[in-house]
């Protein structure tokens, strides 16, 4: 059951998403629906959520946050497009439908890819908040989204794949705050920057994105050994049957679960001061960690 | 013969590159060898060079110009990388070198060109202009590289390809006004952006970038009938094998031409109130018509 704020949050970005993406009958018809297919069926909006979440500790206005969050979750959507490919990850199935490349064709899945992440910087463009605060904003996710961050994470990722107890677990870890912290940590960030959160404040968020982050990751890992692929709306047991680096491979399962405790307590620790009103971003680390998809 | 202001902006713009772009040693390397093979090895720099010759007809600052001017490029090469994938374009060759999937693989030749298109943005993020001249530099760039601009051309390009026969005229020129002439028009647009210009001035450089664009399309399609390959730096009489929508396919070499002329014709016409000044722009205008490769 989903916290009523945290599901306010979620139906918020599902619908500036709808609005933010070009609609059906805009040419190239194709094209975008493609787009629309890549990031309007269904998703845990995790990093809109974080970008409302922390932005709500320091009383950011929702409708600017509107923006950041709506571009983190486009950015991460492309990304899984592009990760679908059969260059890629080859998979067929995402959130229980389709691939955009299976759906459509390939070179439309790596053209809808690769407007969705024009489309994110576009939006930010035109986020209501002062133009210095813009700036950073677009550089925060430039940044995390580029080839020493998420980029750079799945180009490790790929030279790990077939050789995955080849990695050490600190290697492992450093993939993964690439691959899948670097938008995390950008959608907490980006939260605060559109309010009035002070230097010190922002070192213990990203700590808490940084542990979250992971903390999401391990639980994927584990999720892949565990789950059932009708629940995790995706392909179950891909990553042994390609040889993938996981923590579980790495370690083992009760490793990995005891990591994953250390991980929600080094959460728990980061948003201590902030009391109560961290609230939501504690809801959203249960999530990570309990999630059963 | 290039004209020295022109050799001197190409320079400028390469040397911008390579230090825009992260160098060989930095992690994950095979990842930015990618990047730096898609960039550095070659290349016209047409819109670097019209970023600069804009700029300069409005007195911008040449620094301020080294920001737009790679950031463009990097956009500029990120589509080609993904264009020459097998699912696309399929081709081997450009700039007379192996392109990035067959010089690495396709799949670090899919990443790359995703991390090239975020490296943009963040470049323009640190352009050295105030915060309301960056946030219009990526606004007029996100725009021109989405669904409604660079992109959206390809899809169309795509959708085109196979039953080249079946556009009309008026069809192939919208596809390439989006497909090469939105990220021509952004060149002369972030030029001028960061100079003085008026909105009169910015109405005639859009005429003279809008020929211009057509221009260098009709161009490159009447190479492709008559070039060879080893001029080009890449596979000649591809369109032809293809099926390509062409401007000689549809309408003929002889009227190809006789457009190219009219075109020409246009960016003399929008550049005429300039004088003297704009004399780089119809320097990077001839270069378009005339050219070999």
């Amino acid at each position: 059951m989903l916290d009523p704020q945290l599901a306010a949050w979620r139906e918020r970005s599902g619908a500036a998403l709808a609005a933010a993406l070009p609609a059906l009958d805009v040419e190239p018809r194709a094209l975008h629906a493609a787009m629309r297919h890549a990031v309007l069926l269904g998703g845990k909006r995790m990093r809109p959520l974080l970008v409302h979440a922390s932005g709500a500790l320091f009383d950011a206005d929702p409708v600017a946050l509107d923006a950041p969050a709506v571009a983190i979750e486009l950015i991460h959507a492309y990304s899984l497009v592009h990760d679908d490919l059969p260059a890629m990850d080859d998979d067929n199935l995402r959130r229980g439908q389709p691939t955009v490349h299976v759906a459509f064709d390939e070179a439309t899945a790596i053209l809808a890819g690769d407007a969705l992440q024009s489309l994110a910087f576009a939006v930010l463009a035109d986020a209501p908040v002062d133009a210095d605060t813009r700036v950073e904003l677009l550089r925060t996710l430039a940044t995390a989204a580029g080839s020493t961050g998420m980029c750079g994470g799945q180009a490790l990722d790929l030279g790990a794949t077939g050789n995955g107890g080849t990695l050490t677990v600190a290697e492992l870890e450093h993939l993964h705050r690439l691959k899948t912290g670097a938008l995390i940590r950008a959608a907490v960030r980006m939260g605060a920057s559109c309010g009035n959160a002070g230097s010190t404040d922002l070192a213990r968020l990203d700590d808490y994105a940084d542990a979250l982050g992971l903390a999401f990751q391990v639980r994927d890992d584990i999720l892949d050994v565990e789950g059932d692929s009708a629940t995790l709306g995706k392909t179950a047991g891909k990553d042994a049957a390609q040889d993938k680096a996981t923590f579980p491979a790495l370690i083992g399962m009760q490793a990995s679960r005891d990591r994953l405790a250390e991980l929600n307590q080094a959460m728990a620790d980061a948003l201590a001061p902030f009391g109560e009103r961290a609230g939501a971003l504690r809801a959203l680390g249960r999530l990570a960690v309990e999630r059963d998809r």
